[in-house]
């Protein structure tokens, strides 16, 4: 088998931003390759660039990347053969693969499916309602086919049902205050895009959600963490790293935080809002989750949008279809004052001239009958978190799983800082998990796992009934690998 | 009413890398301030930002951008008031319509309707075969929606099916070395952001494809004209540009060139590709066009895939299902080394998570058959060139309007340099055009202007019938515009 190569190329953008002022060089960078690994950003046994070159790449010295390579070795993350170069490995791993997992969705199939258990990703499968609203979407499409199919800024019906929920929920708002988007994560780039300049100061929860942490980097962003994981968020700490700082953006998700699945409440809202506000901080608001309230019926209601609390033009907000109906319909949309939304819509037709009218007009129906989707969803998310909260605990000795207000993930707390090696060897038993540091900004969470509760019951009993004996062989326990594909 | 403000935060992204070497920096400025204006994006009747605020966020003195602002006014492009500060106008103009054209799509139709002709835009109709395939997408996606349904790199039955038309094409091509994105334009974008750096030199045809020229300036690349107007493709140039600028990639669209329709021969594209791959430069080919040849079924073949002459790894190629099946599928793909496809699905995995199932699967049953929709979409473009550039030339005094090989568009020479002049008096008559120098790189082709011809027959007279008097007026003849709406 000839190994897969990475070259220093490739692997300069990824490690961007890999310098902290608090760890010595060399051991940012091996932290840096070390979670690239785990993630599966950089493949399992494949070789890496001569010290050289990625120093050349880098702009540092030699000694800087010839030292990591050898902290990297140490962890088990590279080995290195005379004159073979380093190549990336998984601590206590059996020997290469045939494929090294490679958790860049390649298939629409989530799941065990092929023995593999993706506890990475997090989205649920389609409701029912999903064929109806595609099929009604088909049935409007011979008044579009005449055209040419370009909506850049999103198609007015769909801009007018967006408006009108934020409008319902408390945030007054108009469709010229809307643009459609590939989903959230797009929406946060432009957004970025638009009002960021490089070295501009970013804040973020901590922990926070990965993407998000890739976005604000790309952009040129410094993260800047705020714990919220203990006590919430602490309005004083927000506002006083806000004038440290003279942070530009906050990136928040008040709604279901993810990975906590913390809500903020209304009175945090209102004084949170303002004192951002009153630094100047632009707030972007990513309500991708907010759908997700698992509470049950007998809950006090949700607080209203973050937006509403702000001034306007203070406050942008990121929606998504993807957790409230599905992934496969890859729309989202940015709620922002209409100046804005004319900017970020300029630079969309300079990018990829807007999002099918197929996806669009199947959305709009489905927004119409939001509420009947979200009844079963939200029931069926309740029962998948406490099934896999309980066999958590008990399958897992040691591990608390507390059940969140609402969202898709429990975020576990492990009784030793192993999240890292227990991920790395996860992967032996064919099951992908992002481990805890994923989410911090600077390595932080290594006693911290998320779990996802989106798949149904059965998926998430069989991984985790993979993992046990992973983890009993992490703490010394006897493990057992079970080495036969799981089908689901 | 009041009028819609430009700030300079709007503004200065959009005049980025408005001073070249050749111009006085006030004129360089006044120039791409009038193509905003004559393209629509920025609006006309806007109030811009003052002299001051304007020079600070670009950095350059008051006094370039008060001179940029009086050539502006001088040409008029702009009207000031006493106290009122400066905003956008149109030369010859009537009053402040109530709402000013403005050209991003927002509506999925085309054509003039509302009495407003958009001849800015290329794309035609969908073809009849488009409904089929998404019924039958549909009847696919149950298998889909059991998963997450995100597919980062691409549905893989996509994937096969874009690899295995290139194969059949010459360029022999497995599904690991294609990537699905949202459009050519998209694909462009991700390749840019991934083997360009600030400042590198990106050789370009002029004219060339206004969208392009926006991506390679976004990527901060700096774009090389190389003309090819009168001879086509002139490998020596090329390779003298090349040699001279060191420029890491090269912008080509060799198949029905975008805006003059041309078409590279075989062996022209073995010696430039060959030239090309001798400097050093990625040749990034845009087949966007590449299946409308109107050349008639007597014509010989065309040549095969420019990709399939250069070195491996030295040419990335793009591809749509836009121009070929309809712009409302927002689906594009990238074929490049199986290890460039990776990148791009790293840095695409942090930017939107992929393309939506249902668009992937409706292009592959339309790939299936893409003989069958082409047949019928290139004898409609024939017929559709011929009737345009026979009543432009009717209509349009001096104007010589050759129909070329293959694409979209006539690429009209008129007899005075007066194509903004005329682009923006057809404002007055509710049609969109793109003026010429919005092609090239600095201000050229004035006496030259692109009409689509992708609309049917009767949107095409109808749109010239109400550009000629708007011709006649600007070149010393009677005007009478007819303010009806015109609806076809």
């Amino acid at each position: 088998m000839s190994r897969r190569r990475v070259t220093a190329r490739e692997l300069a953008p990824l490690v961007a931003g890999w310098k902290d002022d608090r760890t010595a060089g060399y051991a940012a960078l091996a932290e840096r390759l070390r979670l690239l690994v785990l993630d599966g950003r950089v493949p399992v046994h494949a070789l890496l660039p001569s010290e050289r070159e990625l120093a050349d790449a880098l702009g540092v010295s030699r000694t800087t990347t010839a030292a990591a390579y050898r902290a990297l070795r140490d962890a088990g993350f590279a080995d290195a053969g005379q004159g073979a170069g380093t190549w990336t490995a998984l601590p206590g791993a059996g020997p290469d693969p045939a494929t090294a997992p490679f958790p860049v969705h390649s298939t629409g199939r989530a799941g065990l499916e092929d023995g593999r258990g993706d506890l990475a990703s997090a989205a649920p499968e389609a409701p029912p309602q999903v064929p109806a609203a595609y099929a009604a979407a088909l049935a409007e499409l011979p008044r579009y086919l005449p055209g040419h199919g370009y909506v850049t800024a999103g198609l007015p019906a769909l801009r007018e049902a967006v408006a009108s929920r934020f409008s319902g929920r408390g945030a007054p708002t108009s469709a010229e205050e809307v643009l459609v988007t590939s989903g959230a994560v797009h929406g946060l780039r432009l957004v970025l895009g638009a009002v960021l300049s490089p070295g501009d100061r970013v804040l973020v929860e901590s922990p926070s959600y990965p993407l998000a942490l890739d976005a604000i980097r790309a952009a040129g962003g410094r993260a800047v963490p705020v714990p919220i994981e203990d006590a919430g968020w602490d309005v004083g700490a927000f506002a006083n790293a806000a004038h440290a700082t003279g942070a530009r953006v906050a990136y928040l998700m008040p709604d279901f935080h993810n990975p906590t699945g913390r809500l903020m409440d209304g009175s945090t809202r209102h004084a949170l809002a303002g004192a951002l506000a009153a630094t100047g901080c632009t707030v972007v608001v990513d309500e991708t989750t907010v759908d997700l309230d698992l509470r049950g019926p007998a809950a006090p209601a949700a607080p209203p949008p973050f937006a509403s609390f702000g001034p306007r033009g203070a406050v942008v907000t990121l929606g998504s279809a993807s957790k409230t109906f599905w992934g496969g319909l890859r729309i989202g949309w940015v709620r922002a004052d209409a100046a804005l939304v004319r900017r970020l819509t300029l630079r969309r037709a300079m990018e990829d001239l807007g999002s099918p009218l197929v996806e669009q007009l199947a959305t709009v129906h489905l927004l119409a009958d939001v509420e009947g989707v979200l009844t079963a969803r939200r029931a069926a998310l309740a029962t998948r978190a406490a099934a896999l909260a309980s066999v958590v605990v008990t399958e897992l000795p040691g591990w608390s799983a507390p059940i969140p207000p609402g969202g898709l993930f429990l975020w576990c707390r492990l009784p030793t800082a192993s999240s890292s090696a227990f991920a790395a060897a996860a992967r032996s038993v064919g099951v992908v998990l992002t481990p805890g540091p994923r989410f911090g900004v600077d390595g932080a969470f290594e006693s911290r796992l998320r779990l996802p509760f989106s798949r149904p019951v059965p998926e998430l009993e069989a991984a985790v009934a993979r993992l046990a004996p992973v983890w009993r062989g992490l703490t010394g326990g006897l493990a057992e690998p079970d080495d036969d594909l799981l089908v689901v």
